[in-house]
């Protein structure tokens, strides 16, 4: 294969995204704020090579990705002398794998359909662990054609990608992902809270009831780890507070009404003011457990 | 087999349940309240009989099971001079499959036990559909003896059954289900509401998103009539009021700490004055979406 | 005077309700569970006496008065060989001061209605100090005679009082008055605590704010013991707790939707849970500050 | 007095305060985006002028004071070529009355400063009322020598002011006020409620527990018309959900933990998606009364 391709963002999440691409044969370069992962980067996948500013490993790509934290950041590896926008040239593709808000996706998609550059908002799920595997799923907004086009990379590291409709709606499509998870993980929590409380066997309780309609994810992969009280992993409280903040964002502009999600974002920001900025976010339990 | 079953309490669920035993060849006796739904029972079973008294259906039982509404529904089909005890013997083991307190299920044992009979509290999950088809759930609270002995029996119904502890602990195992339930249905009520209104189709994000974390039994079995707005099923709002209840009083006793159950339940409780109290619990989003 | 009044449970209200009666010059006689109370106050208030027995206390009195703690509590000491009811002639007048559910009232009218006896439910606002003072504001269920006749008795320790309709209807405004305070002190407890993440200086924000649309009575009467972290006084947690938990089951019946005093309860329990059974009302600060 | 003030945004709120300027005998230059209310508003004083720019307002002021929406609407007009600054000299003092977050509040301070001028946040509370009839509270951020040098204009149109800190601290107190009031009012809400359900004459429950802890301004000034339900008058739902997005957001910064607040936040936004966006306040109890 013969297109290049740029990672901007070597953090938990796209540090083997970009891995993926290089195995795949993609001429990955990469570009890190702090050089040091780029360089075990480069290191571990050999074939990649890595540059000083996102403006230069951009240059030569034809798709440009980035996976980096919030709307702030993603503007500042985008914009400016040395951002991916200035070294891309009409006819690239930029493809933003952030969870940010949806008017920073429709504003990106703007600004660089000015240089008749492509852009997707292509949010993923599946953590760290389906980054690795390459098992995530990418929801993505933007042109059809873009998205036909860019298929091949996202086969590379995700198991299922499916575009969502116009700019921004990859964005929203997570969203409503983060709702789902937030009431999910509360009720969990007071569950197993009350179990203990009830003096039942947790573990046992959790093998009875995951096969009807309490089974969720999250009680399947987390039940365990929140009964031994285990927190350092997972999806840190302080992006899902970030998440959970655009949400509510979004919502004021949309009108949706979501009370137990503005009432799980406070908890979670308990959890913080607790020291546990970190945690994954099945911590909520440890409001109710002490 | 020469066990003699009765039921008492031929609703949604114990109709079916009744006929899986009947059907695996168990003698049973049936008693309903009103008689002619034990008449329709009789004729579709062929082999059972019915009786007019909870006393004299129990007469000639080994075993005898309930699953009626609730508490008091319970105390009113076992006490007095024509309930089950009056009419069971000491060896005779009683069931109750309706989900009741965990309070009343230690007194059953209590008052079951004065008279040489076993108790086994064995609410179950899995709705009328497992009903049906026998896949229900059953925790159960009591004796492992007298479990040991009514497995054949719960087999007849169930996928899945398994003794918690003592008496009461199949109660309390119910209740962790429906914490569960309750912060699942309104998280999914939320998210499904947030899609419709940032314009996404919600089909569509839910066939994205429940591989992943925000994947839940709700989700798979309940978002599509979410979405169309169907809610004439499935279980009652009325349901689940009583069961939220019941949580809500036994964490007052284990000091639990409820918040989103107990904001929930409220919202049930405006489903029921807006007129939903048959409505299927997934009926949380109309709430929303008005 | 000569009429006789008896008065059951001399608690932190009960005490000096009764030693206002005694003051006025009704022949008050008392009964206390645990009787070095009593003793007590007869030695304070010389003119009364103590009996031994709810019942022996109501023998010679015209209007017996009841303030003990909940339900069951004001049960025992009205029903039985010993309760006051055995005690009372037709004729005769009970008044429950008791903050009790508006059922237990219609209950103790009827039984007491029975027997050609008069019922009251009277639960007081205005605490410990209302008490002492002779300030209470008591609320009034039952028939507009009865509360004629009683109104000499009420001026003795209150400086408002008002029959609110028929039994039960004295109970049901209390409840009002709690779902008030409940908002409130939560409202208040996140300004405060808000106030002080902020730096701000929480007394003078409370001397500015204090006179406009967020002043309340908490405000004025607890903030400062709130901002100094004072709470061994007042009105206790656990007593709050049986009020809502009241209210939340009077609310099941008649279909009122009480989001956030169910929330709030639910934060209750997390102050018993955290030791605060008997701090004052406005210790729903700690779970914020801490 | 030769004094010379410009007031920019003559709506409900600056609309008559500026006229309390006037009428004191500051000469009151007047600035407001739709033309014709400053028309009137020269009409109605006579003695002022009104200016086409918020600089043109501002050249010949001592002091400049601001009303107007939110934090972006105060950027219109104190920045760019027509903004305040623009018209201001070193040594001019510049006022905002506006409610905005704290940190438009201290870029606002900075920006000022490094032309030499001094600024002060100072959002008022008392409502239309209170500023018709110069009867406002006004809580002040900066430094004490400018609010020194401001306290006749305040006195024009507050009954109270107070310096509260730094810049930004007048902001910071108008949030604390407005979580009191979310609390309060959806309280007070739920109790006016529940009074409905229970059958009580609501207007005769809040005569009697109006003088104890139940009491609050809003149960003194909005008690009656919530229960005609009467909500086309105050201060507007929209404002609240303005203020109370700058409270979340401040508390996001701050590590405050406002379950309430957040909550109540919602269902405010519900009341704007049923339609009632300019409805007061106290308009929550719509939701649970239909
Ligand atoms: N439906 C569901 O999906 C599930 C239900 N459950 C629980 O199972 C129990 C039964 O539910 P379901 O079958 O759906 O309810 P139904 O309302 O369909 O049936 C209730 C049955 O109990 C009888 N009954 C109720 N009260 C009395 C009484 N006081 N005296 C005599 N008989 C009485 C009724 O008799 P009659 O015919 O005369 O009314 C009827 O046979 C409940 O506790 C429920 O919470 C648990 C899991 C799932
Ligand atoms: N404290 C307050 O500020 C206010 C309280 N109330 C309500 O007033 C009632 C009394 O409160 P308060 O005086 O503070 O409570 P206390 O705990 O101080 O006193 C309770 C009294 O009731 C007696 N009592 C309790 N249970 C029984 C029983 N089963 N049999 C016999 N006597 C019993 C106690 O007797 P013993 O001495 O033996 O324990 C004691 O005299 C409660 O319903 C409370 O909710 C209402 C407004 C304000
Ligand atoms: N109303 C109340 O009870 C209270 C209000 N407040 C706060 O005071 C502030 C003003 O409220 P209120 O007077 O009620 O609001 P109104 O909507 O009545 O008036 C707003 C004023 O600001 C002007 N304005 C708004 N946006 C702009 C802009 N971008 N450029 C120029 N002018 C603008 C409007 O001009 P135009 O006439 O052209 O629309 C109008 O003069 C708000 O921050 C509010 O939160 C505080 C306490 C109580």
């Amino acid at each position: 294969m013969s297109i290049n391709v740029a990672f901007i963002g070597l953090g938990a999440m796209g540090y083997p995204m970009a891995g993926h691409l290089s195995n795949a044969g993609f001429n990955t370069t990469v570009y890190n704020r702090t050089e040091a992962t780029a360089t075990s980067w480069v290191n571990e996948y050999a074939k990649g090579s890595l540059k000083v500013t996102p403006r230069l490993a951009a240059i030569e790509a034809n798709v440009v990705l980035l996976c980096v934290g919030n709307d702030d950041d993603v503007r500042s590896v985008v914009y400016g002398e040395d951002g991916v926008l200035a070294g891309m040239s009409a006819g690239d593709i930029l493809i933003d794998h952030t969870t940010t808000s949806a008017e920073l996706a429709r504003e990106l998609f703007q600004a660089a359909n000015d240089l008749g550059i492509q852009f997707l908002d292509a949010p993923v799920s599946g953590g760290q662990a389906g980054a690795q595997n390459g098992k995530l799923t990418v929801m993505l907004g933007g042109n059809e054609q873009t998205y036909d086009a860019v298929i091949p990379l996202l086969n590379c590291y995700s198991q299922k990608h499916q575009l969502m409709g116009l700019s921004g709606s990859g964005q929203l499509t997570k969203m409503v992902n983060q709702i789902c998870i937030a009431g999910i993980v509360q009720g969990l929590s007071e569950a197993l809270h009350f179990a203990g409380k009830a003096g039942l066997d947790p573990t046992q309780v959790v093998d009875v009831i995951s096969k009807g309609a309490a089974q969720s994810w999250q009680m399947e992969n987390r039940s365990s780890t929140m009964i031994k009280g285990e927190f350092d992993f997972g999806f840190a409280v302080d992006w899902m507070r970030k998440d959970l903040g655009i949400v509510l964002d979004e919502a004021k502009t949309n009108g949706a009404n979501l009370p137990i999600t503005a009432l799980v974002d406070q908890f979670y920001g308990q959890v913080q003011a607790n020291g546990g900025r970190r945690f994954d976010t099945s911590s909520l339990i440890t409001l109710l457990n002490k």
